[in-house]
């Protein structure tokens, strides 16, 4: 395997080890191992094993539960709130995900409403799960502040992202996950980092201002919902983020908005908690409560092969399909490993020696 | 009243006697012409009584059912799968959209899922009657094909709207509509007519390269997704529409994509067709299954009371609250009357003398 690169096996043991070092029951930390190294196949780098230390520093601080006990605090037969106890998301979640599906299999459909939970990992994960079940499977949470709403000079909003998924038959599914800010956290910090500017629309000042200086974002800025600024549908992309943010926080009295715990910790605390931890909604609907799941499946290869044959606009590579560009990466990086930049690498070969679980 | 102004109760009751003249059954042509004047209410005047002599045209030719008779497909306790029978998709949407709202009564959630059936007025008509029932209503539709998915030169997709409402205590609810591409087809239409040039970032032309003239819209350019371009997030906003179209179309087994039948009927029609009609998704979820409806919606407002008092962006008159800006021309409309363009008051008056309906 090439310099720089892990298999994605030793990254999964690696990471549920660690977690287990953590106090977290081996079944869990497996799972949680799953979804974080998932991001990885997917090329999806800064939901991964970059974020291990992050997890491990909450945990061994005892800002997150290694062991926690959810309880279901409302329940009919084809919806739930459930209370994550302050646990991992990457356990939560899955747990959560799990319940909206046995719904879905009993009820038609299944919808589970999250509060008291955390971060977890990328939302397509979940929808992803559904696939084999013969259901369509949703996910959403709501995120710590770092997203002006059209008209503001404040982070208010996460990055909230929403994920589906739609099985194929001979075709690959079709996989949909997307935050609702312009960019992601990430692209800031890439810019920062090589000294560059980014394009306009992308961030405000302080003072609310279009700014392209990623420091001033770093000064007090804000990313902006999608659709960036009023004549480009910025109202849009804040009312999608609001939309999340009112199911996954206000719905499950988990905390919202601008009072969403940070993380990793050591960003900026809110002012107040209005509620308990983060949130999330977990939806799934059984394919053959709505027509024949053979049906569905042949239908969504059609859509594949339509869009996939759009005429190309001049100078691009043509349509991609949603999740495509995951499913790709996932082949390379099954055969080749998951590149680890050096500083990342650096990050787990430092939690390797304080967990006292080897990487190599 | 001022001059080209119309109390919207006499819109109301000729938009209803103009669909009884179609063969429409009483009952549902008050429920359409509710659905087309609450449009006019809350000053989406595009979506409005502007709209009623294409409903006409496509009645008197028989391209739309007045009598239809609804069926449900399949159906579970929480979800069905609805045949509108070709009907007006102002009488179908409101018909699927109580039997979602039942489906919650009894099960928590409800799903409906609707294929052969038509537009169906503005997205947040839906929701909103959630509201009284302690609903959390949804809406979303599948439209004929104006947007170019991100990479692409040619009109794929619709503008796909989705629309949810969330219940205040002492404040108005929050009502979240909102299509999926940057700019809706009326602001092309209205830059047309000025003779002026748009943003960038809105559309594209024959060949999928950035415009700014409306004029290589109109021969056969596209508009863009939510985002716009790459660097702007264009893919989320492909992506989003994609999912409507998928849940809508795909699910329902309705058409989809660029095989959505044209709106009004005079324009291009599809190359072939892959389904029944367009296609409807409603849900509703019973808030108590949840949580204390009264601390939802005490929780709403307190999330309208901070987001309401968001530190404004420099220039900016603040942040708004979605739904305020529609509740706002509401109340001024119910009381001066709504505001009529010249065109479209011709265009209900030859509807007037073709129909047989006073206006006046």
């Amino acid at each position: 395997m090439k310099e720089g690169f892990y298999p994605v096996e030793r990254l999964n043991e690696f990471a549920s080890r660690v977690f287990e070092s953590c106090g977290v029951p081996a079944e869990d930390a497996r799972r949680a191992a799953d979804v974080l190294t998932t991001a990885d196949l997917w090329g999806i780098d800064s939901h991964g094993v970059a974020r291990l230390p992050a997890y491990f520093e909450m945990l061994v601080r005892g800002l997150i539960n290694p062991r926690p006990s959810l309880r279901v605090v409302r329940e009919s037969a084809a919806t739930a709130l459930l209370d994550g106890d302050n646990g991992l998301g990457l356990v939560v979640g899955p747990k959560a995900n799990d319940l909206s599906m046995e719904k879905a299999d009993r009820a038609g459909t299944g919808w589970v409403s999250v509060c008291h939970t955390n971060h977890f990992g990328i939302a397509g994960y979940y929808p992803f799960q559904a696939l084999a079940r013969e259901q369509i499977g949703w996910a959403m949470t709501n995120t710590p502040p770092l997203v002006s709403p059209l008209g503001g000079a404040e982070r208010m909003l996460g990055t909230n992202p929403l994920a589906i998924a739609f099985p194929g038959l001979e075709g690959p599914p079709i996989v949909i996950d997307m935050s609702t800010s312009v960019v992601s956290l990430g692209v800031v910090e890439q810019a920062s980092r090589k000294g560059r500017e980014l394009p306009e629309g992308l961030l405000v000042d302080r003072e609310g201002r279009a700014t392209v200086s990623p420091g001033a974002f770093h000064e007090g800025g804000a990313l902006l919902p999608l659709g960036g600024d009023r004549e480009h549908g910025g109202h849009k992309g804040y009312c999608l983020a609001a939309m999340i943010d009112l199911l996954c926080g206000v719905l499950s009295g988990a905390n919202w908005g601008p009072f969403i715990p940070p993380f990793p910790h050591y960003l900026k605390q809110p002012e107040r908690s209005v509620g308990k931890g983060l949130g999330h909604l977990f939806g799934a609907f059984r394919i053959d409560c709505f027509c024949d799941p053979e049906e569905l499946k042949s239908r969504v290869d059609e859509w594949r092969r339509v869009f996939g044959s759009t005429r190309p606009a001049k100078g691009s590579e043509g349509v991609l399909i949603p999740g495509d560009p995951e499913r790709a990466a996932e082949a390379e990086r099954r055969a080749g490993g998951v590149p680890l930049l050096p500083s990342v690498a650096a990050g787990l070969r430092e939690l390797s020696a304080r967990s006292g679980v080897p990487l190599d």
